[in-house]
């Protein structure tokens, strides 16, 4: 089986051949950089989409669309998550009925015991994600966790079950385990509840994820057309997914050291900052005399895609370059770029704690 | 693969080796008839169970107990249906906290198209079911469709998903069909979450199936044990089915002359009548001679299993044998027993179709 045949969606590989996945796959560039000014479009981290020409004419003639954008519970949220979030905002601002799911059925019928071993957890991971959701911006009334649903979303998941054989999800999968196919049931259920009548009804919608997801992608807009129900088939966009902070690794909750988590302390934030890889030459006078190597640094790509201010990010890699930057100054103002800003969202965080209680029993 | 390898509960054929499915599959006889003096218990419907002994105890020793039942709406009902809706009641009397389930999501995923082509269809045979159920007696409060459930019940029967590998399903139902998983899915939910800690609590459960649906008991009792809930391994009796009309055909809903429907007009019941097979003789004169053989007699197996009169029955049995009661008389007399009790019913029936729609629409 060969690397691209099968994406795996629960691997943890990074995926670094985009465009042979592309051809592969029937994945379209994304060329919609202009319909709105915000950094991340203008860094041009959506790398492709499927019928997202849809949602742009919906954009550019303000009419009805919606998103739809989950993450599963199966730990706390960090920068990788932030950048679901940030798109997700975004597409709200642009106009999109917008509902954000917690996947906590999910997050405990897709992993491993050792990693969620039962639903209690994944609904404790879940009241600390609504309330980084919420300091973040996300409208209460937007989220909803699986677990906590109508009847007819549980419904239409069970529906869909009839409309996928074994062999269709074996050739998408590469295997037949129920417990990931009750969370692919759920969440085909997620993406395409929001065009129920008494949800947002008929209308193009639009969920970002990883280039990873894309099987889930490609079953959901194969079933949409095949349901008992008028769907429009769902647009994807897919977006670069932040690297780890040690080299070659995606950043991963299960190894806490590749990433910077939203609960991290300030002190944490040093020692993590300061252990990660960057483009810096092996000696001083090396990388002042060639200059560092921004495109393959972890500092500088935290700075592309959470620091909004462009000047900032063109100084830092033009001086970066020219070897006036070192790496010791670019990761001090990195941690105090994070710590600023972490310190701001722990503290809005805290008082989210009640309306994050109140969705979760609701 | 012999026949008593795999039992289909999907399946349309009679069981007819009872004993020899016993032994296979480690199920008891049925000895438990004089906890209650009823005509179905005097008449042993009731052939096997799988750990009914805690179920009589707490019979005899007034200690909680639950039941589930339920009954894909998948079509009219007709008398074998009535059949599972007479032991629901004497359990109910028998002190059980009870609950019946109409499976309509069941109906359809389980099922082929040409059957209950969607949902829709399901829910309008369910309403029908309804105004049946409650007019036989079914408590209103008692009774919920599979569509229209609180999140808990649908959470827990994706937390079950977790808990089959697809070999497991493979040995049990010799197939890895997905909408039929997603049945399976949904009946261990409703059998199990009665137990949970807002519903009746943990406690043994009762429920009473065909033989042929005995996969489901053992699956349900495995994955009981398994759960990261406390639950009490769920109890089963089984009854015979009343046979169809036809020779060696089972009651069912895609043949309407095998079997008599709770909606039938009295011509409707009258003509099935008079075709049904009987244990007649060829000649008039043969069967005055002989004698007729009420335990092959479709007319005979009614009674046995519809008319509480015991006396009748006796009579009809014996007159029967002695060639006293002649064919034509014998369904006259079912013709008229079956008209009164549908007429009785159906009246009954249409003042319910108010309170059937809230159950719906709750």
């Amino acid at each position: 089986m060969s690397e691209t045949k099968i994406i795996d969606p629960w691997g943890s590989s990074k995926i670094e051949n985009y465009k042979h996945v592309f051809s592969k796959f029937g994945l379209k560039e994304f060329e919609s950089y202009n319909i709105i000014n915000n950094y991340l479009f203008n860094r041009k981290i959506i790398i492709a989409q499927r019928d997202f020409d849809k949602i742009e004419q919906c954009i550019q003639n303000k009419k009805p669309f919606s998103q739809l954008t989950g993450i599963a519970s199966s730990g706390s949220y960090h920068l990788g998550h932030k950048l679901d979030i940030d798109f997700y905002l975004i597409f709200k601002k642009l106009g999109a009925k917008s509902k954000f799911v917690i996947s906590d059925i999910d997050a405990y019928i897709s992993r491993e015991d050792y990693k969620v071993p039962n639903l209690d957890k994944s609904k404790e991971y879940a009241l600390d994600n609504l309330m980084d959701l919420l300091a973040l911006g996300v409208d209460k009334d937007d989220i909803y966790l699986q677990s906590n649903q109508k009847p007819q979303y549980y419904t239409l998941s069970y529906e869909i079950s009839k409309k996928i054989t074994e062999n269709m999800f074996r050739a998408i999968y590469g295997h037949s385990d129920y417990g990931k196919l009750g969370s692919v049931l759920l969440q085909i259920a997620d993406i395409l509840h929001i065009q129920l009548p008494n949800e947002f009804g008929k209308s193009p919608t639009i969920t970002g994820i990883g280039i990873e997801q894309d099987p889930h992608a490609r079953i959901t807009r194969d079933i949409s057309k095949r349901c008992n129900y008028d769907f429009e088939t769902p647009s994807f966009f897919y977006f670069q997914h932040q690297s780890g902070l040690k080299e070659g690794k995606k950043m991963s909750s299960s190894e806490p050291d590749t990433a910077i988590f939203l609960n991290d302390t300030s002190d944490e934030v040093k020692r993590k900052i300061n252990k990660s890889f960057t483009g810096g030459r092996i000696t001083l006078e090396e990388q002042k005399e060639k200059g560092g190597q921004p495109q393959i640094c972890k500092i500088y790509e935290i700075f592309k895609f959470h620091n909004a201010d462009d000047e900032f990010l063109n100084q830092t890699f033009n001086k970066c370059k020219n070897g006036e930057l070192l790496c010791g100054e670019c990761k001090k103002n990195c941690v105090s770029f994070l710590n600023k800003f972490l310190k701001e969202h722990q503290n809005k965080k805290e008082k989210f704690k009640q309306t994050a209680l109140e969705i979760i029993n609701k």
